[in-house]
């Protein structure tokens, strides 16, 4: 099967980073088609990120659509675009985010969060909130890096990182950690081994959850809430984008 | 003042519509700017009509800033692109489902939601629990209209309106009936003498509540989740949308 | 129109300060009236002063209703006697304590209230609950101040708060501030200068959002929780209360 | 022990009706004050009435503090003036509408309140929250019956509520009753024989509860937000209900 | 009365100062019978021991029931196998967690939990949100003492668990403390003295509400989710237990 | 790697559809341990049931850990046991019910449950609050079918299980379904094409969950809630339970 990871915004040594994880937990039958939409921002901080770069995340799963892909996964922590994905999609959609919380819940009691600038935690909130998981998530916690921050080889990103994480431990009582940004789809293994407990990422998590959901058959559902678009005209610049049929 | 009441779809009927049923409520001093963006889908039915009109939402506030708008309504009742406007703006941006599940709680204890087709009801049930309106809205009722079937002149569309409102009241006990689209602004102070309840629209509510906020100083916070959009590259087809400073 | 602004506590220079904060903010065609009802506490800080506050609350909206009043603020941080009082008005009414918390969700993501003893944290804490807010509201925090307090002048209230306020911003990440007792009112303006952010008064917000709502032809529901009291005998001390008609 | 049964009404029937059922249950060494106010409503069917009844509940817990009383029972479903008489006494107050919620959970997973007049059900499902009963509670039935129908010798009243539970049974899967109305306290023996499942009334359960917290040394916490006002001055007719000291 | 109290760990010395504790408060009709099943941990500091225990929990009720027992008490803070036992006995089950969190709410607006190992919080947390406490438990401290430590005669235990509670108070506002294991029986009416506020202790009220129920005539319900278990056949180590008939 | 699917009841025709179910998802790489407890109920079917189900599968988790299991499915839909089984093994361990539900919220927005006797419908009702699904879970629909009336061949199950089904999506319009028992293992495809519409099965999902944490290195947390059970005697027909070590 042919699942498609889509990193919506457009920093090409972020998208390779996210492929490269994907592969290394796909299984033998399943392809990975990693793509930067064509049109979005260097990275995603914020609401106004996020909201512009759905069109690219959207553009990706439509071509995905007529490119026989099974399933999507959107890499990004704020999981942009992902019901509106779901309408367009035959196959399942799985955004990091949800992935990495639910998969969490299987294996802790409650986990925190470690994401990447403070502004962004308010994006995280939210998606705790949407998907249940108010009793489970006992913090969000924010370090000073933005999200290219973690593109810089040899930085700083790690050890900070790590710091957070040790702290969400010891002062919030973590008993696994949920990585809050695709950004970070490399340091998991190496995070899970120091802490010594469970370190959810979530880009490795969705790849094995679509693959999941494909080989027991269940597709997004299309009755209700996110059957196909209605066909209709669109106009100006997003003309292309009209869900004509 | 000036107010720019922005339609996020592109039927210039609805935004005719709209732009009346605002200055038939602002105050003397309110210059009210109604706006359809140049990109978009006809009319919002569903999560990826959603998601793409949000470009022209955008769009529309970001000229607003240049023009010197003291505040913004974005009359859909999906609330289209709200926490990326409020990003993008200085003053106060406020939604028409927001408005009108705020207000209708100052005068019924509970209320509910009358819209159009039936795939809309997702996006209205995620706004009643994002507002906190769980235990005020009773019952997101759909009728068969679409929305641009609100835009025909002599059709049934106000009568099924109606019918649909009779039944909250008498099914649900409703207090008050919360309209679910912006092309129902017209429809709301008949509606409101023949029913005899507190029938509560969207457009005019929220061009109220902008002048409220303005007048009291009010605007967005610029600290924590809603602060100005960090400056960043864009790529491709929205790459004019970068917030460049 | 007139609203009628009603401060529960029996304290003149408390309602004095209020009415200028009404009229400062009141459209040109609204007339307040601000009344301090004839019995009642000198200053309302806990379950105890606010249950006996109503009585006077109760009495100023009858009066209010024969006199012609299209709408009422109840100017106390409590909302005291809020449902009784819309059950005997026509028009609207609204609390300062449900407009201030409404109105910050349209700015802000999260705030913080400040208020005045700790032991009124209980009463603020059921509201924030009552009215939706609880993902909204970061904290509740008290000052040392009595009411009254806050009616010495040059007295040291003024600074209290606003570190209290600064603290909020710091400790708790509000993003805006919502004054937690109508003896506040005379503060928001230079608080919100100094904080930069939001700072959210309620009698100056609930007295515009009464005009918004009057001005939209919406009253008070009259069907089902808020319908009149139905007529009956009262007997004793709070015979002249009796619903009579 | 004495325990003061406060019936926030002053139709004597209903008291003599309350101090019956709570003599019937009260341990040998219980004495029983019931208490009809000496002002008040005949009957509280809706939030006027019951913020009026409040003034004569909380003279009566002053006068009953004065009299050595070790706990009180507020007799109305809707637990009238609760928090303030907390703060007044020194031993523990129970409501009705809380003791009967909180009993059912002991002998049932989800219950139905079966009640008065429809316009009193907005006054239940408040409670039903402030309780936290949301997952307990299935449904809340009105019958026709105005509270004082309850006090009419072979009237219909019985049957009707009778009526009305067995449709709670049937078509909610209630597994217990609550009775909403202290006027039903002579109901719960014969209901609970005829239906087969728990019926639960208030003004017994409530009396139980009371003399459980006494004879366990529970008095009311006078720290935070139930501790005793605060002496100040009352002006008025409420002057004499200042909590001097 | 015949009310079963049943300590789901086989530590003797529990069970005696268990019935101790109870029999001290049960009214002079009430016959205690403290048992500690004949198989089980020796402590219950988990999910784990929890689990296992209720086999020996359910044996107790059995065996109950043929005794003629009128109620029963399970006198464990994470009140294992609740549902369980109520489905088996004819009388009402009360959990000691349920019965303290559920009086404090009577004479407290928040309380903290005190329970011994940290471990163990995740218990008590599950029951605080099952039994709808989530706005009236502020904190669920534990001390570093294990289960049977408050075994040891002249230990720092009573020291230990008194500093946690004034912690609390201080800390977290805590009006009122409910304690955490019914091996703290002996605790409550010292502890409630030297704190000045309501410390509540499961064992003994969990006694009072039995015998309110069984006063009040209230039984299990044997409707729905606590109807009798079916008859049929179980296999192995536990055939005896099926509820054949 | 090993995966131990664990069927709580004794009944061996259940055992083997549900070892057919989970072979027939599993990955080549994955080998299933269907396992039976050697004691325990013929049919889980209430609390009661479930209760004593529970030290059976405790049992088969603790001789999986001595075996080289890497994960184990617990195959009922009450989820018996599950934290307890969490902290005995050092891998994961998943429920049905928990499995199925989270997988539906990937390809639905709202499920309905479809399951099998009245009785059972509280024990979802709990999983569905415990999992954080109130708002995605419409109803929970019961069949008057027992769990052994699955097994009989040829009898009326599949034709009252699937007209349920279509209730659940004409009258609750729901968007998916989640298979409610077991013993439903082997309906889920065929369904899934009669409704058109995702219809998840927990068996199947269980153990694709299993294998993808498995993959993803993520095992039981061993901090806080979770961790290994603390080393004590157990006494009497639970001896050989003892977490010694």
């Amino acid at each position: 099967m042919k699942i498609k990871v889509i990193n919506p915004n457009t920093t090409q040594s972020m998208t390779d980073k996210i492929r490269a994880a994907a592969e290394a937990v796909a299984a033998p039958a399943t392809s990975i088609v990693a793509a930067s939409p064509s049109m979005g921002p260097a990275s995603i901080e914020g609401h106004y990120d996020e909201a512009i770069s759905v069109l690219g995340v959207l553009d990706e799963v439509r071509r995905g659509e007529d490119d026989g892909c099974a399933g999507y996964v959107i890499a990004c922590f704020g999981d942009p675009g992902l019901l509106a994905a779901r309408e367009v999609a035959r196959g399942p959609v799985v955004g990091i985010a949800e992935a990495a919380m639910h998969a969490a819940t299987f294996v802790a009691n409650q986990f925190s969060i470690v994401t990447t600038l403070d502004r962004t935690r308010d994006i995280a909130r939210r998606l705790v909130h949407e998907y249940g998981m108010e009793r489970r998530c006992l913090s969000i916690r924010a370090t000073d890096l933005s999200v290219l921050d973690l593109e810089i080889p040899g930085g700083t990103a790690r050890k900070m990182i790590t710091e957070e994480c040790w702290r969400a431990v010891k002062e919030d009582r973590a008993e696994a950690i949920v990585l809050g940004c695709a950004g970070m789809a490399d340091l998991s293994v190496d995070l899970g081994r120091e802490l010594g407990i469970p370190v959810v990422e979530g880009v490795t998590t969705a790849v094995k959850l679509v693959e999941t959901l494909v080989s027991l058959g269940l597709q997004t559902s299309k009755i209700g809430g996110l059957a196909f678009p209605l066909p209709k005209s669109y106009r100006g610049a997003v003309e292309g984008f009209a869900p004509g049929r």
